[in-house]
């Protein structure tokens, strides 16, 4: 019964054959120009119905970090929710790749900034030359929280950061969990509601290694070779990455793993929901779910062999764990056995 | 007929499946705490025989930069020669990961600095604090230009460069290679020479995509972990970079297939040298041969199939190309087939 | 009636006319090899008891920047009060210097951190290697809310930080301030207890253009002067430098007005308490008085000339504006005159 | 007889005047909102016929490197002559300030590049990703080795450089004396030549530590504040900046200074050309003088107290030092003694 997080499990078996028959030809060009790595950047613009400049790489935290750079100079500041991937999680890997742009975290509720919570951030650089300039909203699609902006609200925010002069960033290492989880089209949730950038995960929903750089916006996309190879991120072998991409996008795979994803963590929050002294505040948009439980809950899960994580915080602004009372986090994949989720509930539900 | 570059072939056969295998496994501990890692880091151990801080990663060019980056701050100086891939193929990574370091060319023969070189090197930094403080010497082993470092060069060096309070970094994109070329040990040839840290290379003889940095000095890896984390280059599914380099230790597979891949270039050459016109005149240590021919039995190779890069150049000091004659790159790998080789040589017989 | 910064003021006499006289000789040795900052040199070993490193440069914000990039590699983070001047107030200088550096803010009250909130800043690095891994603490000294820290709250700090192997740095640029209005040393109030850093400011103090970064540890002085030339800061014409660290430093200039700039500052805070509706929570340690005042007081102030800035805020835990009310803030500098903080109070009172 | 640099000496009486008198004024608004400053910029605007972006800053490198952070990023690459200051002189300082960008170092003769040679500069980067991508060429006006670019070499560099979407950058530390050697206009030797940005020297021509960034394009100037505040150049007390600027640009002292300067060099070099064993292989277009003399000769001139450098190299292409001679730097200065040239002359045509 693991559910410590989506990258726990292995790889997509269609993922893996399609890479293992790349290997049946023997020589191929290097550095992704190979068939694959053509026939899944063509994919990539049929998914998002427009000629997109995707950059494929092995690293979510590169992903940001590069595409950030595209957007964001030294004296730029990022704007994202608080405890953002990128300003929390990357050990300062987007100051790194943007050299030198400052992180600056917006409070706000559930994972998520809002164009009121954005437009109150903007209002607090108030000193001019000494603040860094604003240049980028970055969100997180699904949010570390496990909830999603919808169409709407990413327009809403857009329209905001682009009057402001800013652009949108999403990093999308759970794109695929939120797109299922309503009811749009991966243009629609993106560049046709103003998104100018996108990390596009694909690890942790079947990939061994792999996610893209999508560039809405040509300019953005100046240069951007020279980045990710100085990056560290342009593979020699570069026929497994679009082997990877190839197969994740074929016959809907990434949106069928997403959606069965999403599915077992639904169960699972439906599930725990039921049990006495349990709460889910957060809801379950994704495939994430954060009960609080009672710490006699929690070490009878871990007795049991349930493994997951207490989570460091929900931020402000909704319910929190009382006294004897524990948050955690716990994450399904497009792997996670169906009855690691009934046995969860039903050790939960025996208490 | 494809010797443009070693990695233009696929992965072992060995690798691969080590890898398929790995993913039978549901699920793992992820970044790297899992037991393929566990067992590839105690090899690398047994292989250099001594306990070593080693990084699995999956890029040589983050593993020069990031090895580089614990030795060298933004004030200092790198010296290598001057057309290493550090210097000219990367676009400036390791001035990126080591946060502004300046990459100082030195002018050599051959591909490969000497003490004598280094110590020139050294000399010309007459201008006090206007120059970038030197802090390491780098040599790449193989060479760019195909030519190996015995262990006695290299301890020169290394003595040179430590009494001057430099540090050695080895970028061994090609370590086994030129490993196999001479009748050493890996401790011989690294930190019994005073080999500091190594970018031990595993992508261009087999691998899907790894590379090692290895420290051999304690203090080097400080922090190192957060280095790799902030570079991107922390894998989550970490278990198939350490199934990589496990079935690539084992068995001698990573000896065996840079023999094999030496052998293939020693039959290239020795094929090639009996032709009319052509001449070798760098030899061949490794996997890499340097023909000069006639521009008539070039494009005679070419027509026939043969792929390869013309070279930009191989430095001062040797033989060079004339009128109407080509320099070009022939690079064999651990899968190049025998029959290429042999059918490359055929056609320049024939002529 | 200035009281918007001491930067507003011009330059001591005695400092002006040293400057002028460092004109008299013709040429004299560029790049601080003159015998103005030899002079200097040698009174900052003699202010400080102690062979210290000191190296002259015209700019708080590269002070401040450079000291930490002795003691923060790009990985690093550096805690702070989370309005401390390098983290909301040069647009990420310190990022820039240090080649990444993370600035921390630390939550506490009166513009001060203490053992306590340092110790629970340290207590969030629970990420490992997600976290920028902590290596400095640094204290703005006086505070950027006027407060000061006595030798044994930097000692008490000192401690923790060095026990977790961090470095202490001290944001002087308000030094002489502090030092002033304590009965203590300069080296009591630094290396004795424990500081490994200075920024040492003079500007404020009556310079034109002079800080000094002071380190008391050898190791951190590797190289930087290579990081001053690199960072722009190394005056060819380096008499005038030298010229008024010596005159600020000779017959105690510096802390004559450092003691005339808080006396002015304790009058005009004396002054002010007696006004109705007036309260000074912070109370009055430096040379910065942060008056909650009446709203329509603040609008009889400014009709009358008085020059200030409203302030952004004290952060939590003490007494705050309330309906009708503002929070401002007063600096006074050593030239500020006394006829000015009579004129003001004189104002004040007569509502 | 100090002729080892223009640094060498202070401050134009004027200049100095100024700043005393600014003083005067008791408090003024800080950071460069002085009116001494808003004058200064303006008759910037006079001298260079336009509305020019204008920042005023204290160091040369900082200018440099400022300069150049609006016009490449890291991954861009900075063509200039092989022993230009910047490449050689800054201890990496452009790299800090772009946050990466490589310095490509141009091989020509005589300290200046050309068209030809520029154009032979881009024809080397054959490497696509792996090169840094060229966006800038940077001049120096007047040259390391005291030659200076006339308009209509100028205007043709930038041609080429702009046709390949580079921008156009000058050091112009000496820009005072390359602009009396030649009959034209500011404006004719910068913007309407096609110069994108300009390091506007003071400090070597009478200014105490004055620099000014000037950005002829309106959108290299975006966000420049940030950047200058970020680079530790916005002095507080900036009315003494602008003092010198003022006084520096009025009534032409900036003119005179430097014509002054180029009259005793041209005097120096007439005079030891007449010195038997003497060549000037580079003529005297400015205020360097560059003489090959006999050892003899030198240690004559050094015995009588002349002081001023052996010079490291004046590339190839040119007349060099024979056995027995030494290739010596001297440089005048607007308060160089007529009497110290008369001397060292007369000391020379004594042996």
């Amino acid at each position: 019964m693991n559910f410590v997080s989506d990258n726990v499990y292995g790889v997509d078996e269609a993922i893996l054959s399609a890479m293992v028959e790349a290997n049946d030809q023997l020589a191929t060009p290097a550095y992704g120009a190979d068939a694959w790595t053509k026939r899944a950047l063509a994919k990539l613009d049929e998914v998002f119905e427009c000629k997109v400049h995707a950059f494929l790489l092995t690293s979510g935290t590169a992903a940001n970090g590069l595409g950030l750079s595209s957007m964001a100079q030294s004296f730029n500041a990022v704007l994202c929710y608080g405890d953002a991937h990128i300003n929390v999680d990357e050990c300062g890997a987007p100051v790194m790749f943007t050299g030198g742009a400052k992180l600056y975290g917006i409070d706000d509720v559930r994972g998520k900034v809002s164009s009121a919570s954005v437009a109150a951030g903007l209002a607090g650089f108030v000193r001019g030359e000494r603040d860094s300039k604003p240049s980028v909203v970055s969100l997180t699609q699904a949010s570390e929280l496990g909830t999603v902006y919808s169409r709407d609200e990413i327009a809403e925010i857009a329209e905001l950061a682009h009057g402001h002069g800013l652009k949108v960033h999403v990093d999308g290492a759970r794109f695929a969990n939120a797109l299922v989880a309503q009811n749009c089209s991966p243009a629609e949730l993106t560049w046709k509601a103003g998104v100018d950038a996108l990390s596009f995960g694909a690890t942790k929903n079947g990939a061994m290694a792999l996610e893209a750089v999508i560039l809405f916006d040509d300019k953005l996309a100046e240069g951007f070779g020279h980045r990710r190879l100085r990056g560290g991120q342009l593979l020699s072998k570069g026929r497994f990455l679009g082997a990877q991409m190839e197969a994740y996008l074929t016959d809907d795979r990434w949106l069928k793993n997403a959606a069965r994803a999403n599915e077992q963590a639904r169960r699972l929050a439906d599930g725990l929901a039921k049990v006495q002294g349990v709460r889910i505040p957060l809801g379950c948009d994704a495939n994430l779910v954060f009960p609080i439980m009672p710490q006699t809950l929690h070490h009878r899960l871990q007795a049991a062999g349930a493994l997951y994580h207490p989570w460091p915080g929900m931020g402000p602004g909704v319910d929190c764990p009382g006294e004897n009372e524990v948050f955690v986090r716990m994450v399904t994949s497009f792997a996670t056995p169906s009855e690691d989720v009934d046995k969860l509930i039903a050790v939960a539900l025996a208490g």
